[in-house]
């Protein structure tokens, strides 16, 4: 844009797409705006703020061989909620909420231990492949190293997650202490398929028995289906060897898959003709519906969404111009759409998606919003390329019943009062 | 592919493509291969391969709020080479020959400072906007939070980085500590656009002077056509608020140009008709051609590619399958096609590119490779969407002299003896 024609009332023509609002996605895009926010400075004023603050006046730290967060983000942290009797047994949270664009750093990944993190010398670790199998093997890290790798954005969501959804009363916390046993990487690993061509599965082999390294010896059940799609050896994780508390050195990552499936420390799979009925496939992770039937092995986690920005412990600071920003994800491909209410759910308008838009990945949305200074209840709702739609929550309560506590992934409301906090709803 | 029907065979009809054992880049994916790196075991070691490993036979370690590398990575460290009476003035490499995909971990982020990196307060940090605006503004934090925000992939690579490259001599290092002055995040912040529209730049504005707020008050002028394409005042980076070392909590990311105009701890933007001619854009960051001329205000990063893996450091287990993998990147957009060789540049052939291909950001690029076991010398070169070849280093040499020390971005060779062992060469 040429500096000579800059807008100079363009905020009149900002026409509302929805109500409670909510305006054109690709406003901030086009057009400069007025935010309110802005402080125009004088001459004087301007002198005093040029003068250098104390951290000008003497040198800085010197370089490090691994860097670490500011000191002054102690908040964006993992919500650790364990076993008291059992520390190593429990979640931790991703502080989605703290966070913006749609990787989750390493370190903020959330957690789902059984017994504890082990720490594995990955000289000593080793992957075995056998039961039915024609060549059972196993293979060191040096000789998977050497396979081919591929890499992929990837989203893992914990099959618990929002679980307090299912709840009579809305869970009064922040999105990430609600929503946040889901993180997003890029992984890097060996395509399962490879080593289990060399290991040449019988023909009667239909499911893999995975089993984790860890001392509770964690193990699932995968359909051989899923392995020879898109499964993946993963040895890295945002570019480093995966951290100790997602696998390292090795994890199982099964794309849109619920996150108790992605055995981590992975050391081996067993070939079998039938599920092994693992106490993670039948005592958990398998809900009782309201017809007397049990959902299991519900692999896929389903379209959801939700406003990360802003949300409970958010202030809005006055009535005006806003943007709107969130995460979607779909267990079954790319999300197509996500739209936005800032009318509790009355109308609703599609929220601009930053691209790259990748398959089984997070999908941040943002939509400009000028907030009129009332109370209202904002909310989003996914679409994926299936077609399938984020549901409202009575109609999942509804289907489900209130026996689940798994795959829970209704609308998500946030209610903004008339100071601008905001709150977790139902709608 | 059902598991009835392995190849058996296909290992012999992988016919290479180009001279010293290149494969087809579609080959893996396609089928399997034997790897050779695989042990086929019989029941009685099967047995003893799944006695339980130590760290399975006790509780492990707990939750941890903000998670960290495995101890046993502790060579996947940034190189630091600083000055010793000045431990704050140097750089520190990106361990590009430990890492894998595209996204580089933030605590391993490339680091250059001249004199060290401030820790700053974000409550009292502020960006100043003045000179020849008509609105001079200055916003803190809390009001930067509001403006809308987009994220973006980007590499920032320092105009100096593989600058050992003019020297007479290969140096014999790592692929990291050669070329790791380069890195690759997901950006996230205010369009400058935006904020530039408001503070609305008087018609002779035609540079900005950029700031930052380290003790040595670094700065560089930037045309303002750069600031109103796709500059980024940047706030997080993978995610989480920037690194201290990289800017926290405010950075100036101009996508595709060298590192040193990317000012982290952003606190001021002076409108100027003309540029300022500070150290960093006359001193350093300049280069006198053999003709006498000097270039300056070379912004933009030309393509570039290097083999990651594997390199320098590496050893080969003996002749048989591997794959090629490596980095490239191109300041003037995206990667369209890198080339391998493995006879020393006698003939090429094209990799496999990870997509997504992203502008001005990190491809991942593999090849099969089968190595006959002897002697020989790896290259890739880089080609972009403007047509640009990544240059053999005789004819960059030729044209820019050797008074160079800035933008070396020549060919890559990695030589290859009888043993496995890989050492930089020129050719």
């Amino acid at each position: 844009m040429n500096p000579d024609s800059y807008p100079s009332d363009f905020n009149e023509s900002a026409e509302p797409v929805a109500g409670g609002g909510l305006l054109d996605r690709r406003l901030f895009l086009r057009q400069g705006l007025a935010f309110g926010s802005m402080t125009f400075i004088g001459d004087g004023l301007l002198a005093a703020e040029l003068d250098r603050p104390p951290w000008m006046l003497k040198p800085g730290q010197p370089f490090s061989n691994y860097g670490q967060t500011s000191t002054y983000e102690k908040e964006a942290i993992r919500w650790i909620s364990s076993n008291p009797a059992l520390p190593g047994n429990g979640v931790s949270w991703t502080p989605l909420h703290r966070l913006a664009g749609t990787i989750t750093p390493s370190g903020l990944h959330f957690e789902r231990h059984h017994n504890g993190v082990p720490q594995i010398d990955p000289a000593r670790h080793q992957l075995l492949i056998h039961g039915l199998v024609n060549n059972p093997i196993f293979l060191d890290m040096d000789k998977l190293h050497r396979y081919p790798m591929v890499s992929r954005f990837c989203f893992i969501e914990c099959g618990g997650n929002s679980n307090t959804g299912w709840h009579e009363e809305p869970n009064l916390t922040t999105a990430g202490n609600l929503h946040g046993l889901v993180s997003c990487s890029e992984w890097t690993g060996v395509p399962l398929s490879i080593v289990l061509e060399e290991a040449k599965l019988q023909p009667t082999a239909r499911w893999l028995i995975a089993e984790g390294a860890d001392a509770a010896a964690m193990n699932v059940s995968i359909p051989v289906e899923k392995a020879f799609d898109d499964a993946i050896l993963a040895i890295y994780q945002n570019g480093e060897a995966i951290r100790p508390e997602n696998g390292y050195p090795l994890r199982l990552l099964l794309p849109g898959w619920e996150g108790v499936t992605h055995i981590k420390w992975l050391r081996r799979l067993e070939a079998a003709d039938q599920p092994a009925m693992t106490r993670n496939e039948t005592a958990k992770y398998t809900e009782l519906l309201p017809d007397g039937k049990a959902r299991q092995f519900t692999f896929i986690m389903e379209a959801k969404s939700l406003i990360t920005h802003p949300s409970p412990g958010y202030c809005l600071q006055g009535a005006g111009l806003y943007q709107i920003s969130g995460l979607a994800w779909s267990g079954r491909g790319k999300i197509s759409k996500v739209e936005v209410s800032a009318d509790g759910g009355k109308s609703w308008a599609a929220a601009e998606l930053q691209v790259p838009v990748l398959s089984k990945s997070f999908t941040r949305f943002r939509l400009p919003w000028r907030w009129d200074g009332g109370k209202t209840v904002i909310r989003s709702r996914a679409f994926d390329e299936t077609g399938f739609m984020q549901p409202e929550r009575e109609k999942l309560v509804h289907e489900r019943g209130r026996n689940g506590y798994f795959h829970y992934n209704a609308q998500v409301a946030w209610e903004v009062d008339i100071g601008g906090h905001l709150t977790h709803v139902y709608y």
